[in-house]
């Protein structure tokens, strides 16, 4: 079968290569890349997390410069992802992004950080609780930029007016908030059920279980869910011991990825081609459907963002085995065939 | 705009009456579906809740004495719908139900008052995790009877095995179960994913706030979704004291049933046709659509049990004004015409 390049709007790393390093070279982002194509993603928005503003601006300026001249990253990186630092801080929320770096929300710190660097920031998560979040949703909004809600402990009322301001996404519903909540108030349902938000989920089977993860989808509707890997340097690598964004994290034996002696994910190990053969596996999706998740979902997401920056997009083409195996992948004059 | 009647598969009482008296009478009985019947109620099954045994069987046969003497109950009463006492009597579980009456599951307790009574228990409400509960399922499935899952912390694990046992619903699916919870490994994601269970709502704005009902609705999939009451005595009556039970509750002028000076919930003050309408009106369904998780639903899930026992339905017509107002109901000879 056949289908167009697969999009990760959400991608910290891969392959033993840390986008949040503040020293990425071009080799290493090639090295990266070329591991995500043989997962047949063929776009991509390398993300950078909370961090201060300094470091934010030396993870910037060194992503995009190795994505400036890297031969991959022209064609598979359009822009980045910029997830906080304008999230909720609180305990369960944060996840594994460091708590005392998150600020108040203001469009100074990203037209700032797009000062420094030669493609959008294109995708903003943030948590609309946060100070001056709804006013910076707006700013973003108008700057053509997709905003999206994460970390954050959102309610009925907060969801729709964020959607209302112009945020269209979810980032990695389900996760980054506390364990425990109440049962039907709280920031999942909230979000299911703002029909202008799109949402998206971490197919691994350990950051949602496989049966919440189909009531998830459904109850989002299937066509506003999109699959994201969340990945780290971890992703297409052996356990051990990986850098993620100034931290030591450790991915175990069971495909975890956690800060060492924390119970809390810091990120993942997937490829978003087993995310699509896991969302098969399950039986939640069929494989046309599962691959639109990673693809024209959101594709269809970016779409306004795209417009704006005046980006086209080219997907290049997927060839994929009956068992979802990605067995060659075209981008431009990329081409590359993989063993079965 | 015509339609079938609808079916109520949850009444504790009604307009003053309460059927856990264990001393209704049929003018009691009679003046309740009379009521229910302006709701353009046509079918309902009487539920008796949970309490030690001896008291179960004064309220079956007071119960089945009146059904079987009153005009109206041969007509709407097929059968009852027993919830309890096999739950999960932890707090926040047993709702308003004793816990110090719940018990291990066995089908000897359900023969027993069946024995006693001229009307067969169709339906029952349990919880998986009860001593000898999925036994009983599988008892209570040969025996044709439909199983219900409700006051329960089943798990995703349980939730399938019990629909594997032949449980076909979820009771009032988001209730019964502490406010606080795992935010996704709770029993309201495992029984939204298990497409064997069909689930009933309280559509009422008090159980389950619209937007939460909207997203559950979504996941458990519009066609498996199945409105019903829980009403008890105070329902069409005004706020105050009523019987239910044995308990003294108490009906505020928000709408929601307490028992005094408690915060959790005692049964509704929900009408049928006003649950259709706030679905409507909260742009959840369609009219129609509203109409079918009111009537059509209820009787597909009911359909082994009917065939089972031999009872064949007339479920009668309602004609409804533009604004869902019941203007007219037939059932057999009874023709009831109501005020605009």
């Amino acid at each position: 079968m056949r289908s167009a390049g697969l999009i990760d709007l959400q991608v910290n790393g891969f392959a033993g290569i840390d986008f949040n390093s503040g020293t990425i070279t071009t080799a290493e982002l090639d090295h990266a890349l070329e591991a995500m194509l043989a997962t047949g993603v063929t776009i991509c928005l390398p993300t950078i997390i909370t961090a201060h503003p300094h470091e934010l601006e030396q993870r910037f300026i060194a992503l995009d410069k190795a994505v400036s001249e890297s031969r991959l990253g022209r064609l598979m990186c359009p822009g980045y992802h910029l997830e906080g630092p304008f999230l909720n801080p609180a305990e369960g929320y944060h996840g594994c992004h460091p708590p005392e770096a998150m600020t108040a929300a203001g469009i100074g710190l990203v037209e700032r950080l797009q000062g420094l660097i030669s493609r959008p920031i294109l995708l903003v998560t943030l948590a609309p609780e946060v100070e001056g979040a709804l006013a910076l949703v707006a700013a973003l909004k108008r700057s053509g930029r997709i905003i999206a809600i994460g970390h954050s402990a959102v309610d009925f009322d907060l969801a729709e007016a964020a959607a209302q301001a112009g945020a269209t996404l979810s980032t990695h519903l389900g996760n980054g908030m506390p364990q425990q909540a109440h049962k039907l108030n709280n920031a999942i349902f909230a979000q299911l059920a703002e029909d202008r938000l799109y949402a998206s989920f971490i197919a691994d089977g350990i950051h949602i279980q496989p049966k919440a993860l189909k009531a998830l989808i459904r109850a989002k509707g299937m066509e506003r869910a999109i699959l994201v890997t969340d990945a780290i340097s971890a992703a297409a690598s052996q356990p051990g011991r990986y850098p993620f964004a100034g931290m030591s994290v450790e991915l175990g034996a069971d495909g975890a990825v956690r800060q060492p002696g924390g119970v809390g994910l810091a990120g993942s190990a997937l490829s978003l081609d087993q995310g699509v053969r896991n969302l098969v596996a399950w039986g939640l999706a069929t494989p046309e459907n599962a691959i639109a998740l990673a693809s024209g979902h959101p594709l269809a997401l970016l779409e306004p963002s795209l417009k704006a920056f005046g980006i086209t997009l080219d997907l290049g083409e997927v060839d994929w085995s009956d068992a979802l195996a990605v067995r060659s992948v075209r981008l431009g004059e990329v081409e590359r065939r993989f063993a079965a």
